[in-house]
């Protein structure tokens, strides 16, 4: 089979060399299965460091699981989750949050796929009474899914909104290390640091073969979360390979080397392409480039170069497409792109 | 860390070494995600012509996950699954089949594990009464829980006994290599050409890192499955690390060998007890022996081997444990512990 | 207890006379039970003679239950249903749709409580990804709960769209009663001949002590229907007392005097407020007005007449408030109201 | 419709005319809805009166609607409730405590539908197992569904076990007026007074129209039973006509005098039958009758007294059958019956 690298995703893109080399590494004899082996632990630790040292820390297969297992063990059944319209919980998990986590979603309309308070007060409605799904969480993604990166700042004041309803403050970060690297910040300064109370701390994306954490913060840290991760079937029996794989990537700092090629990347993707007169929709803050191509031009573009068209049919005949870049696209790669638009 | 070998479980064995092999390969450049790339359609392929031809093939990450979307690709709400009191749909899977399948379970108390029509059909009442549950699939564990293999003649007759009240024949085949090796059977002998419908194919116990399968057979196949499959968070999204894994497996006769040698360990082994006039408490015909210990001698054996106890506190002072090999048991490691009894 | 009429809600108002005397009448020795017994034949037959002679009737305890069992029989865990965002089953059943009937609801915003085609497109989407839940039922209340109305042929653009889709358009009728008198038609040209596929047929607010009706037409028509209903605890042991109000309302035309009285009142209150230069915010079309009142007037009305404020703070220190009326409000009461405006 | 009277079930039984008097008495003008009314206020007070002055009330519309909303109300979706395996729950309510409530059930065999501290203690395993789904609650009917009985002693022995393990004792009371006048104990006795936390509080069966309660006791009460209530669909609109009914039974001593003549009338019964040598299978301790039939025998007395076979085809050509008897059964009913034997 031919190798070739696209934009399509970051989801394309294979595994990290660093983190291949830990699951050889971990493949050494045997190890008490779901969680009870020293790379479990090592990884806790190594999580921990980063994002706060009193966190709870649960691994998952992947992003539905984490979200699901993360919200489920907060939430009881007549409990609702506001998020963005936009959001991978709302569009992109085939209704998971609500047959599984056992949530109602309340979406919200955004212009750019972040939520802020003011979107979000509407929404803050029945509080006490019967007939009305009890508003229990804000769930933000960060990397959102147009590409835009909330600060601290901004998730601080959706965590006091959150606070002041009792409600809890959850964050999708399939791609946290792209908006750490984007914003700045550390992992902890958007997580735990800033209020969030869960966080779906992301592996996949940023260079795993497959593997997320449930992260839970301060009050709410419960030993319900075995239980739920174990129903919804995301415990890992060898998660030996599970953990080794975030022994590499947080232990040093593989994570923000990882991310911030992937951001490099896209900042210079979107710089060829506006030198090339080409409209950037959304503000391009971590690893995705949202650009409005003419429709003609589009179907050649992605046979060699694997991306999505976002919105089809925009006015003018355009179309919104979307190009992400991971750990592994290199300056070839985004030149290349550039030269063929 | 330091490196040991036991008895606990064929999931505290690591990955085979021809398994690790084909991720390494997988792992060149950028493939499309959630099964649309070309290792998912050689495995596709592969599991095929070990089952059936026909067959629909979904590869998840775990064994839960295997049952639970497999039953709820074809239940409905108000239908019900025959189980083993022993299965473990039954008592290790945190409620995950009522919960996330959204199936009733009804347990039957068996001797060794093993359903057969005459204990089933006492639980196959209510049919078109709309105040009971409406049975709808029997499920058996091949291997059993309790170490015992059904034969292809023995899944037909359930198979029959199922179809006959328009209901399903479910497999969970966590160890299905073993059991086929201890039957001398192939895949295909046990699954479709024996009439079941639905497959938990296993590949984690077996040697993989992480990854199972559903196999659904005949009528049963759905495109509901794919649906299923994402809203219960098994929808790898890359799906290629997960299926080069089968490919290695199933392409050739890894999975045979590996069981094959996981199944003579545990035959030297019971042989080795026997020799030392211990009680084996269930015919061992796969990776798994019962064993009857004295309490006193337990714990010792324990920290050397680390395996479960099973029931404790049996007559007599004695309880019962459960010894099992996998396909990196050497005769070393069996006669190691042999001699210590 | 002193007695008092308002105007709050249809749900306030007390059994029509002929509904209470049906009750006694069927309490006349035994009767089979869950609908084994003449009264529900009777009923079933005269539901039928109203909505359509083909229609599968299943009769229920309340409007929840309707819509809920309605949904579960004709929905599969993975498929969604499209609503107005200001839609019953959206903001006031506490998330029954999601947790007992299993689907994800699809809100969109409408300007008078109405969908139309053009607003429902948008949602449309996803059809065949497994990421993406499937659209199934596009759902209106008819009377909506701002108090409009949709006309037969309104609704046959809804069935037509959701036809050409393989979806299904499903009917909150809890005021469908009121909805044919306002709309000039009967039952049956709003529900079968419209291409309404399930029909939740009011009972309650129409003048019964409790009792509602799953109404299937067509290829919606399912056994499963029964198992939902028990399941989902809306199947009446004594269903007799719950049949002999459907006898008492649709054997004759009870249902329609009873709806003829509530939109008489509710026309000649927004004609009395508006001559009192008050505004009404959406078109009264059945039994339900909603005006825009000084701030500083509302509490002292309310005292009187027991209504609900609607959506607070409006501009101007005005409160959009909302008046019932119901079969045994009189011209008295709304004069009365009339003029303390 | 010629009227009869028979023994199926005290579901077959009309209104007591005391019950249906209350509900016209309660027909006077508006009340609010959903419980906001006096005569809610007033059953309250009257249900409190009877089974605990602490107890948390809330009325809905059937028994599996009771046992839904009191499970739901303190479980978690991993946690378990232990049962007979003759349990309503287990048998007659189509998986509505696995899908409504989100329960898993664990049967227990029975010799007399009776639980037993010895016969649940093999159940109470896998305690802070994430494996397994965690035991929280036992559950029993009283009367049970073989017509037997429990103590309050024995209700307190189940009690303690339950507590002693952080798990609560729940208690099916569809039939316990019968179970207090076949105790000869208030129903303060067989319920909060014993250690039961909560209840399914029967009114159905007892003579009402429909209406039963969920009762909540000590550290089981909880706000979230309203949500839970409204959730399943078990939220009356016009409550008053629900609560009237409790009124009429609780307020003075109607549920015992209900309860008594149908309990004396199966004595009698039980009495008349072992007269004529028949075997009768369980002890008679409330208002059900267990009686061994010869199979060529039942046809012709089903046609005219309307019973149920409970068992079908056991030794010696007989079947047992089951009459139930209910508030208005007379002695002469019972007389033709015997006669007919």
């Amino acid at each position: 089979m031919e190798s070739w690298r696209g934009f399509g995703s970051d989801n394309h893109a294979g595994i990290h060399p660093e983190v291949l080399s830990a699951i050889v590494e971990a493949n050494e004899g045997h190890a008490h299965p779901y969680g009870d082996d020293p790379w479990t632990a090592r990884a806790t630790r190594a999580v921990r460091a980063q994002v706060g040292d009193e966190a709870q820390v649960a691994f998952v297969f992947n992003g539905t699981g984490a979200n699901v297992a993360g919200l489920a063990a907060v939430c009881r059944p007549w409990e609702s989750v506001i998020c963005a319209e936009s959001a991978h919980i709302m569009t992109d998990e085939c209704g998971a949050p609500e047959h599984i986590a056992g949530v109602k979603l309340i979406p919200v309309a955004t212009p750019d796929g972040k939520l802020t308070p003011e979107l979000i007060k509407p929404a803050l409605t029945g509080f006490g009474s019967e007939h009305h799904i009890q508003p229990k969480v804000i769930s933000v993604s960060n990397v959102t899914e147009l590409g835009t990166v909330y600060t601290a700042r901004e998730l601080q004041m959706l965590a006091e909104l959150a606070h002041s309803k009792k409600m809890l403050l959850h964050v999708d970060g399939a791609r946290i290390a792209n908006a750490a690297v984007g914003a700045g910040s550390s992992l902890r300064a958007l997580s735990g640091d800033s209020g969030v109370d869960v966080l779906s701390l992301g592996g996949t994306k940023n260079g795993m073969l497959a593997g997320e954490a449930v992260v839970l913060f301060g009050a709410a840290r419960t030993d319900d979360l075995a239980y739920v991760r174990k129903q919804s079937g995301q415990l890992a029996s060898k998660m030996r390979f599970i953990s080794a794989q975030f022994v590499a990537m947080y232990e040093g700092d593989l994570w923000r080397r990882a991310a911030t090629n992937a951001n490099l990347m896209a900042t210079r993707l979107a710089e060829g392409a506006q030198a090339k007169t080409i409209d950037i929709a959304f503000p391009v803050q971590a690893n995705e480039v949202f650009a409005l191509l003419a429709d003609d031009s589009i179907q050649a573009l992605q046979d060699r170069f694997h991306f999505y068209a976002w919105e089809e049919g925009l006015a003018h005949q355009h179309s919104l497409v979307r190009w992400v870049t991971s750990w592994d696209t290199t300056s070839v790669d985004v030149d290349e792109l550039v030269r063929a638009l």
